[in-house]
């Protein structure tokens, strides 16, 4: 299986970072990917005032244009994170995932909100517009199950041995992780979770400055033994690699952290679904 | 609060391990330290054949002398881990800890027992000659309550997140990892797990060759933000390191992670206790 990674800039303007979804995308039409996937918000410089602003509701021009692109290529496409307004006028930080015919396969709204307030550091309320998601998120594929959550719902590994639990043996992280935490964290973070599951993951950022936002970048794909295949630095462009399947069942054979777990004396269990 | 970690050299001979731990504590009496830790099986040479041979029942000669030195320097002492036999004969791996007036205050039987089967690397079967313990370890003292596992039970996110769940603010794992897991998994482990459960831990290793057994070393002390305080070579030794207790809190209010759980979409059951 191969996938590519695509580590964007965002441009203020929505419509230019779909464009250069759709110029990537045709960039590395020849290197016959399977998946493709991009960062958290995209295509709305992240910043909580811009979410109403960009929001669309599912099946909008965005989303249109997503399906579009993954049936012209024959590409799962994992479109990174948009703001999606529902009926009631909510709106919500959510992914889609397009299969190769452009049919919608999944739908992740992120149910962890970024609440942040680091003395002296960083300051960021999610909430302040927009509502969380209330379901775990895993699809089928050719390729067997994969898991998706978007960036701080990453940092619950609840969440994850949820989507383990339910058979993904791949996850997909849209992120946009900040200049304090992305040096502290996001490494630990990724290959913990790969290893704690036994699981590929790819985490997709946005590149480093992004109409505002300054992102830690650092795209990545995390091995089921927990070592990083490869990483991006913080600057604009993708990655493409060849990921083995059988590798999730010999690791997962070899040390059995999966099934040596003492369910007789803990369960995590998922309350809705 | 002071704490001191010993990095051990394993004997074949258990009296001598447990002398050398008392010269251990007498070197360091003047540093004042609250609390010391060792590592796991620090009186027995970690092999499946000498663990029921030099099992002992709870309060046996080893414990009675780890109960007199706790006393004698008026010291929380985590005496790692030594093989137990209880009244049917089964044999565990057990740490017991205690207080500065030499009571026990804590218990715990490793509950994931080691069987691992790396193709073209390391095979050991722990089952072979151990029984599992079904318990969860937290436990109070002057400094907050502390949770307690041993090795391969920090493998599963659930069991610290379990002792976070009933208060702990320090986690303490007697440990011995080998050549292969230990460069590629020690360091990953201890981070995340201070980092998702934002608390202190301490990982507790043997010196490298240790009548037998080559065991990583590598005994460190990592911060609720998940950064290592101090890391240990593979040589035998000790580290003391002061550690901040309102720190704790401190990251849980900026980041909060642990408030931030969705329990209303998962909940992680103790099925025991």
């Amino acid at each position: 299986m191969r996938i590519a990674q695509l580590q964007t800039h965002t441009y203020q303007e929505k419509k230019k970072n779909i464009e250069e979804l759709g110029k990537y995308l045709e960039r590395i039409q020849n290197e016959k990917v399977d998946l493709v996937t991009v960062g958290e918000m995209f295509t709305c410089p992240y910043n909580t005032r811009n979410f109403p602003v960009y929001a669309e509701p599912e099946g909008g021009e965005s989303w249109k244009e997503f399906s579009r692109l993954a049936a012209k290529y024959q590409i799962y496409l994992s479109a990174g994170t948009i703001p999606e307004v529902d009926e009631e006028g909510r709106i919500y930080n959510t992914a889609y995932v397009f299969d190769r015919s452009g049919k919608q396969i999944g739908k992740h709204r992120k149910m962890h909100l970024f609440d942040i307030n680091i003395e002296g550091g960083l300051r960021f309320k999610e909430s302040d517009t927009l509502s969380a998601g209330d379901e775990c998120t895993v699809f089928d594929t050719e390729f067997g199950k994969m898991g998706l959550c978007i960036c701080f719902d990453f940092r619950f590994p609840e969440l994850s041995r949820l989507m383990v639990q339910r058979g993904a043996g791949i996850i997909l992280v849209p992120a946009a992780f900040n200049m304090i935490t992305g040096p502290a964290h996001w490494d630990i973070m990724f290959q913990s979770r790969a290893l704690d599951n036994q699981c590929y993951v790819m985490g997709t950022s946005a590149a480093r400055e992004s109409s505002g936002y300054i992102a830690w970048g650092h795209t990545l794909l995390v091995s089921p033994w927990g070592n990083i295949i490869q990483e991006m630095d913080e600057k604009e462009g993708y990655i493409i690699n060849d990921i083995d399947l059988d590798y999730i069942d010999k690791v997962r054979r070899e040390l059995p952290l999966l099934a040596g777990r003492r369910e007789d004396i803990y369960r995590l269990q998922e309350l809705k679904n």
